[in-house]
């Protein structure tokens, strides 16, 4: 029998068809390979091809084969422009703004064929300083009111260059459905006091049905109502609202953890195109009790029927207790 | 310069590019071909490999072909099932429901090829009829508050059949998008006592700025806060919140409508896949003064970066003027 789950944070139902479960085998996924062929900007040597950096990292060990380690440079074609100001207008019933905001990109390594999964730590701690970086940079100008971080790896998961790279876009806004979750945590945390991440990280552990990896500083899961295949979220020990707070300690962590958790994807699913998102509460907003940082990671297995984006409804076919059991594997 | 839109019904705002405007040619959409090849379980003479139909219609002038002009079928791997109690249950602080519900096919035509902007009027009137009437059978069980219409064309659009058909799937609860759509436009009319909907209608004929086909019955238009280029939706002209009370005259009159942008994105878009969904208010509950039904369609032009799904937040590279300017020559 099919099982609707309610997504305990935002209210969202899910469907969980636990009848034709599918398993990694019955997917086909669009595997990502890296091949070398066409002239790449963001490969060393083509510095110029982009806009001057805005950080950049040279790491002792890496001293050889390019002048840097992680480059972060301003989208080319960004979505969304620095200067000018933030000019609200309506017209009739609508409104509008400038698009006032940054977008960038953290190039993650001089070398073409790197992924996460394969860099060595020490390397993915260096992405991690970056992000964190960036954000205490950007959150300087008060008209940012919210960073997202992301990464789409693979041409199916809407990366259009092959070169490692993760983007940042700095929104006057907070997003939509970024609201929704905090609002959702706040309703958790004016009824039970709690927060309800670290109420999930509780009842996840004990249970340990959906539990990937588990180590002192983060806990590694398929969340109960998962909207997609092997949906996978990585969730801080320590409760806080802000990524920008992470510890040295947590990036040493989260560095392997981040590893291990794309290999493990790589592995069972054939190295899958997917999406990672940093989920942090808004910038210029304080320390919440009730919003707890985390990341979400979706590979990308089928080809989604786009009628979720207009009805927010998701058929779920593999359950994220068998999701986590192929992945602790 | 970038802008930032706000969608006066949900709030969502989305970056619209006027930069760098992508215009029809700048996708590289898939082209959904048809070619009968492999064994097709919706075409005549193969109704045993469906379970038996809930409804079908016998148009007099395709008797020739085959004893039905549409049928609807249970689907064979039903998302939901109809047996069973709504049974709800908590585990700590995770709930859970069985899957009851219904989930049918409507196989359009007994033509493997057709398409909707290929079938003649009076065919397409019939795929709206058996809509309305499956609506009208299935909210008589009280247990299914939502029916979500949709239909995903081409494999690039979810659909694995490519038998011209469309779903129907009946939730024991409201999807949280469509409640989000229905809570801003009650938001609205809260404020305004106008229906939200109703001034767009006004607002947008008068602009005429993003208007793609005008009827009496129907304004065709792309949304001033579009998330995807040439998403496109039409609007019935008078005030109604549950699609199910459509008349005969409307129902005539939409299905000229649907054949005509159809065939005028297949036309400027290369014949791409599409989603299109019926967007109406829940089954049980009275006429709204706040609501109107109506219907979106969504071109697969772009191979979205899946992060949408985790910020919702949108990036659309064509402005709806653009679009609407393009569609309507």
């Amino acid at each position: 029998m099919p099982e609707l789950r309610k997504d305990p944070i935002t209210g969202r139902w899910v469907i969980i068809s636990t009848d034709r479960a599918r398993r990694p085998s019955d997917f086909a996924p669009e595997t990502v390979s890296i091949s070398r062929s066409r002239f790449c900007p963001f490969c060393p040597g083509n510095e110029d091809k982009t806009p001057p950096e805005v950080l950049a990292y040279a790491n002792e060990a890496l001293r050889g084969q390019a002048r840097w380690s992680t480059r972060v440079v301003p989208n080319k074609f960004p979505a969304l422009r620095v200067e000018g100001e933030l000019d609200r207008q309506g017209e009739g019933l609508y409104d509008r703004m400038n698009g006032v905001g940054a977008h960038e990109v953290v190039i993650e390594s001089p070398d073409h064929e790197a992924t996460i999964a394969t860099m060595d730590e020490a390397k993915v701690a260096e992405i991690i300083w970056a992000f964190r970086d960036r954000v205490l940079d950007l959150k300087k100008d008060r008209r940012l009111r919210y960073m997202m971080l992301f990464k789409n790896h693979g041409a199916g998961a809407g990366a259009s260059l092959e070169h490692p790279h993760s983007q940042i876009i700095a929104l006057p806004i907070v997003p939509k459905r970024v609201q929704e979750e905090i609002d959702g945590a706040r309703r958790y945390y004016e009824f039970k006091e709690r927060c309800v991440y670290c109420d999930i990280l509780r009842q996840e552990a004990r249970d340990d049905e959906r539990v990937v990896i588990r180590t002192e500083e983060f806990l590694t899961l398929c969340p109960f109502a998962a909207r997609f295949p092997f949906e996978t979220w990585i969730v801080p020990q320590r409760h806080e609202s802000h990524f920008e707070t992470i510890s040295e300690r947590e990036v040493y962590n989260l560095s392997w953890t981040l590893k291990t958790i794309l290999r493990k994807m790589d592995k069972v699913l054939e190295r899958p195109a997917f999406n990672l998102m940093i989920h942090t509460a808004p910038a210029q907003e304080p320390a919440s009790s009730h919003y707890h940082w985390h990341i979400e990671i979706i590979p990308k297995l089928t080809r989604v029927a786009g009628f979720e984006w207009g009805t927010g409804f998701f058929i779920n076919p593999t359950p994220p207790e068998e999701a986590a059991r192929f992945l602790r594997e």
